[in-house]
Order: structure tokens, then sequence, then C-alpha cells
């Protein structure tokens, strides 16, 4: 059994995860970070007592952020999201509690609960690429996650592709979560019926990344071209990430990931394009087994790829 | 003390390396790779057993290799230089030899040696890229050599930046390799030269890396382009290897690391600007401390890494 904390913009949510990855018991509070640092601390503190209370065996905490960590990973640096910069949380949190806390990126978390019981579990080298309205990733090599020497490592969503016609919200203009998030597919339609191309996306006004998935899939030309667009990024993305770490298999999460097969042949082939040795070096791409569990899941078993 | 050879294109390189990463002892022969497979490999053979003669207490010997090794590191999948494809080297030389034999990418081998002994001794992760011909890389974190699933981690050379106007030996476009080795100045250069651009490169016919260098230094436009566009896509590329692993130091090696500061303070800048976390995360960039040694002093001291 483990207790793993998923702090969102949204939502804190938590869970007694046994040793399978089944979340046996859950609990959520509102996360209030507009009421500042010390009440989403207090909030947590409360949340994590009540999980102590329901598996009182348990000696640690893990805790999925979203945003980056000291390379110690005691420290959230930045947290756009929650307002937060240069928070001692695990300090702040380990004063209250008799448990000891563990902080990890949350994407990271994702894919440490796909490699310890979802798509890439025996795998002792991994890469999960989670889309949503960011581009998240996480990396495992040699059975470690790799967190960097300043705790910023597998910011996939921020490598630099090329130019494109917006800057990412990191400041940087050409990062790959620009070209292959929900956000990307979205703002790139908007742009090309601005400009006059025709779509079946027109009559929706609002449209999510969602319904430009299903035009796509009905034939909708821009739908299709902003779909194949973002494959190609992801693939560009994978075979420069194989390039460097070659890794077994990757991983894709996240929200765009219910697009299924009708995405995954596409980042296959453009992968499989830009390998420097495709014949014999092409790594596996799989769908993620988890949602939104997926944080709470990772957070509970850091212990497995320290 | 350790057995490292390192077999290059013109010669194959064998020494006797102490535990200070000093050669002690050095043999050398001319690499007739011309002869085939059979004649390299009797050399090889003769070249190991003049060396363990030397050092009769040796029960290893490390092979630095330019080329693509099997994920085992067993085989020799393809070696352009040698014209060698799936040689099952390791097995081969054991049959001969009474010490087991343990093969390296050669980049990879210069990577542990400025580990082990040179400018990113001590550092737990570290990314090597050798400037040369072509652009090789090595990958160390948590102290471990990456050498990937299908043994093809660490080829930096051949990440896909942007469009270039010639192909690369791989038969990609875009690699890193074209704009960023002695080969991609000197024909970035002749192109720019053949369109008419005035330099004074010019008078000079052939001209190689150092002379742009030198030309540069001196204050040429043509040649002050050149390096500031090689340059720019090593910071480029060294900013999106900090984004997936974070390394606390890359080491700049090869050739073109003869240029010193002025090469090195350039691509400093260029990463900075596309880091996404600059202000926390800027890796240390240094150059390299081995040369044309650093092949043999890596193969004698692979145990270190693994």
């Amino acid at each position: 059994m483990g207790i793993g904390i998923d702090i969102g913009g949204t939502a804190i949510k938590g869970g007694i995860v046994d040793h399978l990855g089944v979340i046996q018991k859950e609990r959520m509070v509102i996360t209030q970070s507009q009421l500042g640092y010390d009440q989403v601390l207090n909030d947590l503190v409360l949340l994590i007592k009540e999980l102590q209370q329901l598996s009182p065996t348990e000696t640690a905490v893990g805790i999925g952020i979203p945003g980056i960590l000291s390379g110690a990973g005691e420290t959230v640096v930045s947290c756009p999201n929650l307002n937060w910069q240069n928070r001692p949380l695990k300090q702040d949190l380990e004063r209250e509690l008799t448990l000891e806390v563990l902080l990890v990126n949350d994407a990271t978390a994702a894919c440490i609960a796909e490699a310890a019981f979802g798509s890439t579990r025996g795998r002792s080298s991994s890469v999960m690429l989670t889309l949503g309205t960011g581009v998240g990733g996480g990396v495992i090599i040699n059975d470690r996650v790799i967190s960097g020497a300043h705790g910023v490592a597998s910011e996939v969503g921020h490598m630099i592709m090329e130019e494109n016609f917006y800057n990412c919200n990191c400041g940087k203009n050409g990062c790959l979560e620009t070209f292959a998030s929900a956000t990307a597919l979205i703002r790139y339609c908007q742009k090309q019926l601005a400009e006059g191309v025709e779509s079946d996306l027109q009559a929706d006004g609002d449209f999510d990344a969602r319904r430009i998935f299903e035009a796509a899939k009905a034939g909708d030309s821009l739908a299709l071209t902003a779909v194949n667009r973002l494959a190609r990024y992801l693939g560009w993305a994978i075979a420069n990430i194989s390039d460097l770490v070659d890794p077994e298999i990757f991983c894709i999460g996240g929200g765009l990931s219910e697009a299924g097969d009708f995405l995954l042949e596409r980042i296959r082939a453009e992968t499989k394009c830009r390998l420097t040795y495709p014949r014999f070096a092409m790594p596996e791409i799989v769908l993620a087994t988890f949602r939104n569990e997926a944080g709470m899941i990772g957070a509970a078993n850091l212990g497995r790829f320290n």
C-alpha cells in the first residue's frame, strides 16, 4: 500500500494505492490556490492525515506537483498553476506530518504509474509524453527516473522544434508544446479558419481537441491537416529523443491519447521516417493505460524507480 | 591498469592505461579495412596479445568502435568507415584471446575518458559532444553510460534540427552533424562563396575548419557568420538535451574544440537563450581535456560507468 497525492489546478486528489496499482480509497478537496500557499498547505495536511488514518502503517507520502522541483526534490521552484515560487513544500509538510514526504513532477508520476502497472510495465527504459493542455514528459532509464541535475529533466514539451506562429507560455518560441498539445491543435485550426480555410469546424463556433479529432476521422480536410501536423512534430521529437537515449518504449498519455490508433499510427509513421536506424532501432510506441488516476498511482510508488 | 583499443578508419591504436588515466605504453597498426574483416580481426588480435604481454595481469580489453553496436554490445551492427555490417566482434575476438572483450562506441569512450579523468570528472551526469568530421556524442546519467535499448543512444549528431541545404551521410536531412561539424562549417562557407559572398577565405582555395576559425577571429564576415551559425545549432541542441535529461555538465571535444573560448562563449550564449529555466538550470559547458588519446583511455575504463 502507499499514499499518493496529485495536486492539480482545480482539485487535490489523494488515494491509498495497493501493490497492484489499484486505488483502494480516494479523497479529494478543491485546490484553493487563490487563497494562497498556506491555505493549500493546510488542506494538503488535512487530506494526508485523513488518508493516513485509513492506512496507519504508511511511512511516506508521494506528491505529484504540476511544476518544477529543485534538484534535491525538496522545494517547488516554480508552479504557475498554483502561483507558487520557491516553496519548501517537503519541509513545510514534514513539520506537520509523521510521514516522509516525497515530491515529484506530475508528468513523471504518470510515467512511473505506467512503468509500475501500465503500458510500459517491465521495461527498464521508457519515455512518456502526456498530451493535454500542454505537453508533459517523464523519462525512466535503467529503471531509474531521470529528474536531472537541476530538477528540470523530462521537460519534453519545451524542446524547441522550429519557429511557430505563437509563443509558448514559457516565453520561448517553437516549443513542442505549441505544436503537439490540445491548445496547439485548437490554435492552429482557429488560425487557418481566420485565414479563410473552409472546414466543418467553422459551424461549431468554439471547438475542442476532441471535436477536431472527430472531424479529422470524418475526413474534414483542415482537421486532418491539423492532426497530421501534430503527429509530424511528435514523431520528430520521438526520433530525436531516441537518438539521444534510445528508450525501449514510448507511452502516449493525456487527453489527446483518447484519439487512439488514429493518432498512434500517424505518430509511428512520422517517427520511423526520422529515425537514424529505423530497421533495427524503432521503439515501441503505445497508448497509456491510466488516465486521471495516473498521478496518484505514480506518486504512491516513487520508491520503485529511485 | 587497463588495456584500451581505439579502432579508427586509418589506424588501430592500443594502450596500457594506468589508474590515473595516463597511457603508459602504446602500440599502433594501420587499419587495413580494404583487405576485409578477417584481416582487421587478425591485426587486432596480434595488437591485443602484444599489449597483454606488456601487462600480463589484465583480464579484459575495451575496444572503441566508430560505429553502432547491438544493444547487448556484442555485435558491430554498422561501421561505415570499416565497411562492417553485423560482425560478431566480441565473440570472434574472445575465441582468439584469454581476455574478456568489451565493445563501446568511440564517442562514448571519449565521454568516459572525460568523466573518469578529464573535464567532467566527479560529475554524475554529463553529455559529451565530439565535433570533428561528424558530430559524435556520449551520455552519462547517474554514473552510468546510456547505451540504449537498441545500442543507438547518444547519436546526438543525428538529432534533426531543421532543413539544411545538403543531406547527411546517414540519408536524413537536417541532422545536427550537417550544421555543427567541421564538414558543415566548410560546406556552408563554400556555398556562400559560390553564391558570391566576399571573404578572405576565397583566396585560400581549399580551406579547413581551422582556417575558418582563424578568419573568424580576424573578423572575416563570412567566417564569423559560419561560426555563429554553428554555435547557434549547438546551443539549440544543448538546450533541447537539457530539457530532456538535464545533465550537470556538457563537454565539447573533437578537432573543432581547439577553437577554445572563442567557440565556447558563443555556445554558452546560444544555449542560455533557448533554455526553459536559464536562471537556475544552466548547465556548465566546458572543453574536453583529452584529444586523440581519449578513445584508448575511455576504452580501458569501461567498467567505471556500467
